[in-house]
Parts: structure tokens; sequence; C-alpha cells
């Protein structure tokens, strides 16, 4: 077999972690399997590298900054060599240069393009394990890039992908994929396997486990991949195509995204195009919108409302006034004070009644809803901040997940 | 003009080091000049990776090892570029890889083989500063490699020359090079110039400003290096061919090694090939060797005495203990308390009194000297430790290097 690990920077913030990390690699390794070992930077390292760079210039060269940003892998990688041959065991680190690692030319955000597999499997065949670093990429100019959020994931899925892998096992500092954040929802459940699309929404929507874009990939390239926790024995979750059990649940998980803020666009010209070049100014920018909703106005004009992630509202509102005269509206405001809850589960398809539960949950729970949004498979409400925990909670039981 | 500027870590060793030195750069840079910069890693950051690693594997793969290292420089250039894209100079970082800085295989003590220019003269060519990683290459197994100590140098010394450049500097946290370490011997005296080989020299005997491989490198290229500090505008001292000055000075420096540490083998088989054996042991486990003496001892035995780097001692003698049957000795005796003290000058080629004026100025010091070696520029005793800095001012003073 051949077997791609990922682990993330809690599961090698210390000595003591790497080494741990380095025995689960070993064990597979010493049954006889090909082990690539996917990683992420060191605990919390990435944040110091921003701070560092910050320090220096607050608004650093995107270019410069995947140049900084890539030697906190680099670190991971060859610690955990040094961790592997400690233990007797042979072992090479590669960085996204060495394998190489093929991406666009976008600093921070750049896509895969093109892995190349001969220096792995070279290794591979030499009876070594293989360790790659995480979210990092080279571009077109030989020059770093990162994948952006949850990149490491995106980076063990592609390997996984382009090596054929028989197992692709992402481990995180959680036993699973649950219903709900457990730390949030004490009634939580872990989910023996969810489809792809399932953990899709899960993921957009806050529930952090994966990262999107590599569930994204998963799908595309069919990797079933194995969410578990790097500090206990537990099976995990799968993450693959549509189950076969006959007897699926409504819903499969309740997220909660804490880091969405609502933006009001007031009083904008009602003619044809005026969505059009609000949002594509955003687009533009590379600031994901969500929810949307449109309402009337006065005086012939409407209002605009949508959510974007908190760290982009001071950017997106900057943009939008700095296009005040070209979009021809009156003010904007904004509320930071918002969450954005999701119920999620490709049974709902089915199930017309799902929304109306969620509603009539939170109206008994008397919490005002904002916002609504819907697709096949889940449903999302903005509703106010403190209100988060309990509608979670409710919402979570309403739907009978807690078992 | 092109000219390249290498800083060592304690001139980036923080933030406002590091904008002293992207000012200092974007001066020549906006006076209209090329300017290729190459740094070490930030202050004590080497030392902090050394600690990192062995806590994990107190003997780490050197693989690893050069891949842990190369990340220092990594932070320092992109740090860099940072500062300078705040103080609003368009900047570009590059490490081995993407220059390319080609090197033989042997990690940890890498040589230079080979530098593309193509991608650094495009950066220039679009008037950015050009900001290399020193001290790490690229071996033809794409796997990092590091130059060993004094790397940084022997790189800025190896671009100057493929590029041609039309100045090499290399700051320090030094004025330049003086006649004797200033912080031992008040009298010393700032250099204008030296030869290369005098350079060596002093080089070699831990005069410490300049490593002899980047000296060995310049001589070899005919690249003019200037050393100065980067704290000050001090002039600095220009190391070139030798100098057409009329009267030159009989010797140029004093040197004070303090790593040196006497081996003594003693009661060693007096017949042929036994020294050979002796030495040849230590050179295949890249064990250097100095001053050698070799004296009758009892019973048709020899004893042989000789000198290394005091990070040797441990592994020298017990390379030599692992032996002793083969080289047939009786036992092995070692002194940590010893330095070696050298006078140097392309001056004294001439002038046949220089080593008997030394010994008497240590005789009149009542200094007792326990080996001696001299070569055509340079005369070097071992001396005990505790007569060190008396030792090395007294021959200072005495050679009128105080001026």
């Amino acid at each position: 077999m051949l077997i791609v690990k990922k682990f993330g920077g809690t599961s090698v913030a210390d000595k003591d972690r790497i080494f741990n990390v380095a025995k689960r690699c070993i064990r597979d390794y010493e049954a006889g399997n090909d082990v690539v070992v996917v990683l992420s930077a060191m605990g919390k390292y990435t944040d110091e590298l921003i701070a560092k760079a910050k320090d220096i210039n607050p608004n650093p060269p995107k270019r410069e900054m995947d140049m900084l940003f890539t030697i906190g892998e680099q670190m991971s990688v060859s610690l955990m060599a040094m961790a592997m041959a400690q233990l007797g065991v042979r072992a090479v680190s590669l960085n996204a240069f060495q394998v190489p690692m093929r991406t666009t030319s976008a600093y921070g955000n750049a896509r895969l393009k093109k892995i190349d597999t001969e220096r792995i499997r070279r290794e591979l065949d030499d009876r070594k394990i293989v360790i790659v670093t995480g979210f990092q990429g080279v571009n077109k100019y030989d020059d770093y890039t990162t994948l952006g959020r949850g990149g490491s994931d995106t980076t063990a899925v592609a390997l996984a992908a382009v090596l054929h892998a028989d197992a692709c096992e992402i481990y995180t500092d959680v036993d699973g994929v649950y219903t709900a954040d457990p730390r949030l929802v004490p009634t939580a459940r872990k989910l023996e396997s969810i489809s792809y699309d399932e953990m899709l929404d899960l993921a957009a929507l806050g529930a952090g486990v994966l990262h999107s874009r590599s569930v994204e990939l998963a799908k595309k390239y069919g990797v079933q991949l194995v969410v578990r926790s790097s500090l206990n024995e537990s099976e995990g979750t799968i993450v693959k195509g549509v189950g076969k059990k006959m007897e699926r649940m409504l819903i499969s998980g309740v997220a909660l995204d804490r880091e969405a803020d609502r933006i009001s666009v007031i009083g904008i010209a009602d003619v044809p195009g005026s969505a059009f070049k609000l949002f594509h100014t955003l687009a533009k920018n590379n600031i994901n919108v969500d929810i949307i909703i449109q309402s009337v106005g006065r005086d012939g004009t409407k209002d605009i409302s949508f959510t974007v992630p908190h760290n982009n509202l001071d950017e997106a509102v900057e943009l939008l006034n700095n296009c005040k005269d070209q979009l021809g509206f009156d003010h904007i405001e904004y509320n930071c004070d918002v969450v954005k809850l999701s119920v999620v589960g490709s049974g709902m398809m089915s199930h017309p009644g799902v929304a109306a539960k969620m509603f009539e949950c939170l109206y008994n729970e008397n919490i005002n809803i904002n916002m609504i949004a819907t697709s096949e498979i889940r449903i999302t409400v903005l509703i106010p901040e403190k209100d988060a925990l309990r509608a979670m909670n409710a919402v979570h039981d309403a739907f009978g997940l807690a078992e």
C-alpha cells in the first residue's frame, strides 16, 4: 500500500509530538507500506512569521511573504526526518522545489497545477519515508508560492491523487468529523462517514476540520480521505462518494462560522448591472461573498446585504467606498456581531421540511434571523452572535443528531 | 557599477539593523548602481537551529541539517526584501534553488561549482536590488548544501567573480582588518590594505574577520575585497594583490588563536611511515592539524606533537586511541591551556631577523614557547594560555605596529 499521511501544525508543535508522528508513520512503514508524509509548519510558527514580517512592513509584498512562509514547513520536514533517523528509519525531506510542486503564479493563494512524482517515487523505491512540505509550491517564475488556507490538506490530497495512493489520512487535533463542534455542542456525535458534498458544505460553513479546497480536489480525483486524530487511535471519519446506507440521516451536521460579517449597501440605484458591478469589484480583489440578500429601498433604489469573512471586512468597505460614485449608492452599513449557523446534509434534498424545522426551532428559542441562504444540501442563517451557542445546540438536538 | 555587498548575521540581527542595511544598499542603488546583497542568517539563528536539531537527534543526518540550516538565510533575505519595499525600493530575494547556486555534494561543507547568473542579471536589468541567501547551495541531487564556516563570504566573493562586479564589500561588526584584535591589543591599528596572502595567513591563524576560503577564492579570481563595518561609515580595509607601496611593513598583523589544543603522541615506533599513518588517520576524518613537532623519545621511539582545533580534540584523541595497536605508540597526552600566537607579513620574506625578534620579545617577557612553526610569511608559536594577552601586546608593539 502507498499511504499519504498529513499532519497539521498542532501535531508537530514540539519534540514529543514530532516523535509521536514519526512513530505512527514508522508503524505503517514497517508493516511494508510506502509512506509519504505531508507536514504543516510547527504550532503557531506561521503566525510568528507573519508578526516578524508585519513588524518590518505592515503591507509586505506577497511574493516575499511566501518566501518567508515556506521556511515554516521546511523546518517541520527536516526535523521530522531527523526524528525518524533517530528512530533508526531512513527518511528524506523534500520541499516544493525538490518535488517539484508546480502551481499557478498567485502568491498567497496559488493553485496546484502539476506535481512531478519522479523524485518521490525514487525515494520510496529506495525504501525511505518521504516527508513533503505542505502548503507550498513553485510557480513558473521559480518563485515560492503558498496555497492559502488549508493548503497542507490540499497538498496531501493532490499527492494522494498523483501517486494513486491507497489511502490518504488527514491527521488533526480532533477525532474526526462531528455533527457539530463538540466544544460548543456537548451532545455532538462523531460521524463514521460523510460524503464529499456534505463535507464541502461543512467546510465552507466553518466546521474547520477540512478546508473546502482539499475536499473539492478529493472529490474531483476520487481520493477517499480519513480524518482522524494524531493524539489517539480513534477510527476517525471517512470522507468519500455518496454512501450506500439504506437509511440516510436527514442532516449530517451543524456548523457555526463566527468569522462572517454583514455588509449592507444602502440605496444603490435599481438599474440593471448594479449588483454585477458591486460583486465584480469585490471578486476582482479576491473577497469571497456568501449569503446575499437584495431588498427594495426608498425612492427607486434597493439595498443589497451580504456577508464577507471578518478579515476582509475593512478591505471590502474601503473598496466599496472608493467606488461609491461609480456604483451609485447612498451609504454602507456593517455589523460584526453576527454568526452564520448552518445545517448540512444530502438527506435534505428529498425532505422539503428541513428549513421549516430549523426556523421553527429558532423561533421557539426566540432567536431573530437576519438573513437566510439555502442550497440543495444546506440551510444557513445569519443570527446575532450572542445567540450562537444556544441556537447551535437547539438545532443540533432538534434534528436528532445527538442520537 | 555592479556592487556585491555581504552582511553577516550581526548586521541583520534585528529590525533596526535590517533597515540600516537596507538603507546602505539603497544609497548605492539610488546612485545608479546595480546592487546584489548577500545575507547570512540573523544573529544567532543558526545556533538556535542547531539546538533544535540536536534536541531531536544528537547526531542528525547532514543532509537534513543543511535542509534545516538554509531556512536561516531565507528568513533574512525575505525580511530584507520587505524592508526595502517598505522604503519604496523594488527588491527581490533569491535562494540557492532560484539562482541556482550549484555546489559539490558534500553536505555541511560543500564547495561552489557553478553559479547561473541569468536570473540575477534579469532582476538587475529590471532595476531591482537582488538579495541572495549566503552560505547555501544546491547539489546534483537537487538537495540543499551549506558551504561550511565563512560560507556567506564565499558566496559573496563567488557572485562578485561570476558577475564581474566592480566591487565586493564584506560588511562585518569590525571596522576592517587590524594589526591585531583591538579588543585584545589596545594599540592595534587598522590597515588600509592587505595582500591576499597575508589575509589568508591571518584568516587561517584565527584573526576571524574573513574566512580563508573566501580569501582564496578572491585571490583566484582577482576579486578585490573591502572589509568594513555595517555600523559606521569607516573606510575599511582593502584586500587585494600585492600592493605597490615602496616601503612595506615588515609584518602586517598579529593573530591569536585560542582554539588550538596540543596533542602529543608519546613513544611511537621510530620506523618509516609512522608519521604518515598517524596523520593519515586524522586527515581521513577531516581533522585539520597545524604545527607539528617530532622529537626523539626513549628506547628507539619518538614523540610527535601537533595542534588540532579545540572542537576536534575529543574526536582526535579517540581516533588515535582506537588505532593504538596499528600505530604502535605508548600513550597520548594533550593540553588545552595553550594558544597559537602568529605574526604575519609578506615583508618578512626578505627580512630573516623576524623570528629572532619575536623570540627575543617573548624571552624578555619571560614567556615559554612550546612549539614553533614558520612559513614564508608567518611565524607561529604555541604558548601558555595565561600569557596570551601579554605576549600578543608585546609582540605587536615590538614590531612597531602601533605606529
